[in-house]
């Protein structure tokens, strides 16, 4: 296969340095790798494998040459140079949200609609982080039997927000461990040792942006424009992995066992479920790998066709870097790029 | 009023301690105290008020002239003497869930069914602190409109467990922090930033004893035996208070500032809930307090008599000892003391 030169806007973000580690672990064929960034961060250098890249300050003549890029910077940067870039001819695989609820963009998980890359006029979304760990495991449960309604509570982790609020977090709980005063910045409130029931700005109807993002998003992918979707998602004091208690109904009534026997063989899909040894998923479980960790399968005492699930997913690897770079394999398979 | 002889089983445990403070801090008319601790704390002194009091071991004759006595000790410490006290003619009031779901036990929460006292032959039991802070929003909502479905996920402190679990989330978060190996002792699984989604034993059905207690208990608690009810139970790394992601579907249909209205009167219920200046309820926030805190108000977007609601409570205080000893209040209101 032939290598392809690749750029990373925000390469110097959480995100974006996982995107750097992904391409190298995934063994993505790269004939140059370009570092960019927007920020203070320009200027500084990166080790890739054996090399230490300088990141260049994103300009009008950064993607000359490029055939495929990476945006993990803010919307604001992704609106700005997205038209750049595909006027360069490259194709741009975006983290950030600005694209994503557009329909003349793909929205895409590689599992999950694949398909939907082949629409594709430059710009390719790569879903919120919430919302990535929450379709992998419903697609083969809605393609199988069918879904009628999804309930989401989120357990999300600080890298969701950025390196900041994980030394945020760290210099909180060593500050509050040691009776010292607790300093917030990148939050409102206190997030160690307490939670923060509140994921992006609020907007309409008081849900945040995250809970909109979780309906909306999972709609577009599922292809269910009027799926029955809510969320509430919170924060919670862990640094990588986010974790989900879903409650979905089905449209027809299925037995957990089943449930369980059909995401044993679905994609990026670990089923981690046995309470008879106390084996179920936590946020440590997940840290570091690409699936997506299902646990607690079991009826919903308060409905016949509702269905449990605890979610875990490292929302850095599959709920960001991992989730773009197998959008750019996928793209390369169905001979896309 | 006359002051009333009271004990205390399991007088050095959190919820032990922090029923003699609520006694002290309510001004309830105590005529004695005596200490009681069935474990290797017996022998120990606690200062009550201006007094040191001896930490009696339990024994047949620790209830012999007693008018009243809280058990906070484990539930097979309430099944052993609850039967020694009731023959000795003093109330027991129960915290453990030894008695919760016995049908000739009254189970009660003061603001939501004191009448249940009236049938009491003895023991009263007091309900696990989860239920108490969902059960004291519900019951003026199921009054109103009627609920016909609840669905909750917890986010549970881990005072909920005992002063051991709150010794091992510090020492684990000092270990973590400062990249020394951690050590679990309480909890099978690191608690540290991280999360467990399991609290007490696994059950039935593969939920666990903390969540079919929230189910049976919230049923016997409103007189609604058949009430459609479901929970998923998470332990998380905050040190007091218990946080709950609640579903409800009413009868009919309510807008969300009906309920925030309605809930506003509540006895016990402080809402919390003003998107527009971010104003929520966390954990932190009700640690100290008596209140059921009540934030994030909103309609279900999967279900038109659907209405979502935070639910913050301190665990120890009304979750735990505010409610006991608001149980003894209301029987001496009721003259059944």
């Amino acid at each position: 296969m032939a290598g392809k030169r690749v750029a990373i806007l925000g390469a110097t973000g959480l995100v974006g340095q996982k995107v750097i580690e992904m391409l190298v672990e995934r063994k993505f064929p790269l004939a140059c790798l370009r570092l960019l960034a927007t920020s203070r961060t320009a200027g500084s250098f990166i080790r890739v494998l054996d090399e230490e890249l300088r990141v260049e300050a994103v300009g009008p003549d950064s993607f000359r040459g490029i055939d495929l890029c990476f945006f993990a910077a803010t919307a604001a940067a992704s609106k700005q140079f997205a038209p750049t870039a595909v006027e360069s001819d490259a194709v741009v695989i975006d983290k950030s949200s600005a694209f994503r609820m557009d329909p003349e963009v793909p929205l895409v998980v590689p599992e999950v609609n694949p398909h939907h890359l082949r629409s594709h006029r430059g710009v390719i979304a790569s879903p919120n982080c919430s919302t990535i760990q929450l379709v992998v495991p419903l697609k083969p449960i809605e393609a199988s039997v069918g879904i009628s309604r999804v309930v989401v509570s989120t357990y999300q982790s600080v890298s969701g927000t950025g390196k900041d609020a994980m030394e945020e977090l760290r210099d909180q709980t060593d500050d509050a461990l040691h009776g010292r005063p607790v300093r917030t910045t990148v939050y409102d409130r206190q997030i160690a040792f307490n939670l923060i029931p509140q994921v992006d700005e609020f907007m309409q109807d008081d849900y945040t942006g995250e809970e909109w993002k979780m309906v909306l998003e999972t709609r577009k992918i599922l292809e269910r424009p009027d799926l029955p979707i809510t969320a509430t998602c919170v924060r919670v004091p862990v640094f990588v992995s986010h974790s989900e208690s879903v409650l979905i109904e089905t449209r027809t009534q299925v037995r957990p066992s089943d449930i369980r026997s059909l995401l044993s063989t679905a994609p990026s899909v670990v089923v981690v479920d046995n309470p008879a040894e106390r084996r179920y998923a936590v946020p440590l479980d997940a840290e570091g790998s690409d699936n997506v960790l299902v646990s607690r399968v079991r009826r919903d005492l308060s409905h016949e066709r509702g269905i449990w699930m605890w979610i875990v997913c490292d929302n850095l690897r599959k709920g960001a870097a991992t989730n773009a770079v197998q959008i750019a394999e996928s793209l390369m398979v169905q001979g896309l790029l």
